[in-house]
């Protein structure tokens, strides 16, 4: 159960999960000397896979692979948050995990981190409702007196499972698409921007945080990020670190937040682990997100998280990939692709960060 | 023969040799999209093998293995120069080797080196002389009128295979030592500094080059490179372009030279490869040696050599890595480590690059 910490080189370190936050890790860990073992139930084109030390193919129930995974690791992370809670328990129960399984289970359910981080970590978040039928949707628009948005409460990403409501036709065709799965209802904020922060904690409670990132979506997807936000809002990372602190978080951390007409600064979401909006943090000139969670992981010193040059990452999704050359002919551009073999519709392939101006 | 270049991303580059150099090349690759597959008589655990999409363990001169590895690549490079030079042509006669056989050929030996320097690329070497025996010794010393250093002609490095002579009894002792090999004499130089410079060439003959580099060494093995040098020559880059055009060189080489006290350059030695006095690119916040390379080979536009920022490399050797915990733990100090088992004395174990005060 524990693990000689800090992790000396040539340690290895377990990550569920063989996408490209993944593979950014495994190549953050490589630079450290410190060994990487993936686990997913994708295949060795995977990502991950391609550049990590060792690779398992496994589902996320197998709790005998699981346990030869953990059991093969100095200490456990993972790149994504809908591993199944009892796969975060046993993994827990053999070898260090972070950010902890307790971590994994606020976050991984929309309803359960609404509560936590409003009622436990009293931060401010979206009004929001525990939706069981058509009627509690109307309830809550009534009492909100406004649009609200219908989401699952797991296994949402980049849009999917999202449905905003303003009548009663908009409830009766969200029930008809969504109505089998747990709901939360949150009311829709006509924000004035949308911001997060990238903030790390180690296993001594220590922290470091990125300065206020501007995120712009296109079709519910992240577009581009831009470090440091053109006006910043310090609010941003204390109440990042107020989660954090509730959770007992260990790792990399990502906030969302809505940006009021006020100035003030609503939860959107969290996300256990490094995240879209800091991939600008690899061509900053200071640690970068990914060997930053490697390094609270591994139980290292936080490194520095203070960039040197400003950034704006913009997402290569779909097709936008086939237009690398181009990127490659920008002077000053930086390019990271992911290693995915298809340029499907929607999904991310690569990012490029570029000086901002 | 001929490659789809610019090679698109989710190709493959095979690379000969798996140590640091290879596995830095690995890691800039993978970040591009990128595959590697490493060749080398190491194990599985080598520096390079750990991180790369696929690894062949074999021999330099088994013709077979050589032939199907470098039949499931799109491009070829090398990141040590001792390959046989037979095995350089064979893998040329089957894939695009970048740089190319001949350069390995002229790089590979100190003899050919120098004369293809100082008499084909027309840059100034300190004067050498072929040895066949020990008497070749004494005459050249009688013709520079001063010390010289004998060297072995292939397979030289960190200091390996080089005695200094300065009486008769020198001699005696290097014959005794080095007279089974192929052997080279040069002069001694009394050089006010070592400087070295880190150009990249391309497929279509376009180059960029970083700042000068200043070098100190301790026991023959690179102690500090610090970029940009205190001091600028502005003869090195222009030297360094001279020997690779007159190569056709593709890929990043490193000119190394000695500074007289009248501030004239002697090239000491090229290295057909990336190279440990350009190891501070990789957080320079410019495009790295690395990346750099594998664009020249992979024929992408090359990347911007300017560097944002000034870095001071220092090695970590031998029992130096020990330290990693208090590097971690120094701002703005980034860590290199290379994955090698074993802190033995001389061996290069990682790297760390500061800013430079």
């Amino acid at each position: 159960m524990t693990a000689p910490f800090p992790l000396a080189p040539g340690s290895t370190i377990g990550i569920f999960g063989s996408g490209q936050l993944g593979r950014m890790l495994a190549l953050a860990a490589a630079r450290l000397g410190l060994n990487t073992h993936i686990y997913a139930p994708t295949g060795p084109d995977s990502p991950a896979a391609q550049v990590a030390t060792e690779f398992t193919t496994g589902d996320y129930t197998d709790e005998a692979a699981i346990t030869r995974f953990a059991k093969s690791c100095d200490a456990l992370t993972y790149e994504f948050e809908n591993i199944p809670a009892q796969t975060a328990a046993l993994a827990q129960s053999l070898k260090p995990l972070s950010p902890s399984a307790s971590c994994l289970d606020v976050a991984q359910d929309r309803l359960s981190e609404k509560r936590f981080i409003s009622e436990k970590a009293g931060v401010a978040v979206a009004p929001f409702e525990d939706i069981k039928s058509p009627d509690d949707i109307k309830r809550f628009m009534q009492s909100i007196n406004g649009a609200c948005v219908v989401k699952t409460r797991r296994f949402g990403y980049d849009g999917k499972g999202q449905i905003i409501i303003k009548s009663q036709e908009d409830i009766d065709a969200a029930w008809a698409q969504l109505g089998d799965k747990a709901l939360i209802a949150e009311a829709f904020i006509p924000f004035e921007r949308e911001v997060s922060v990238i903030c790390a904690r180690g296993k001594a409670g220590q922290s470091a945080c990125y300065p206020l990132i501007e995120n712009v979506h296109r079709h519910h997807i992240l577009h581009t990020s831009t470090s440091p936000a053109p006006r910043d809002n310090p609010d941003a990372q204390k109440l990042a670190l107020k989660i954090m602190n509730a959770l007992d978080y260990v790792g990399v951390m990502a906030t969302e937040f809505f940006e009021l007409p006020n100035g003030s600064l609503m939860v959107n979401e969290i996300a256990p682990r490094v995240h879209n909006s800091g991939h600008w943090t690899q061509d900053a000139g200071c640690t970068d997100q990914f060997e930053q969670h490697i390094r609270a992981v591994a139980d290292w010193p936080l490194g520095d998280a203070t960039p040197k040059h400003s950034v704006v990452m913009t997402n290569l999704i779909g097709d936008d990939v086939n237009n690398w050359a181009d990127f490659a002919a920008e002077p000053g551009t930086a390019i990271h692709l992911y290693g995915k073999q298809e340029a499907r519709q929607g999904r991310k392939m690569g990012h490029i960060n570029r000086p901002q101006k």
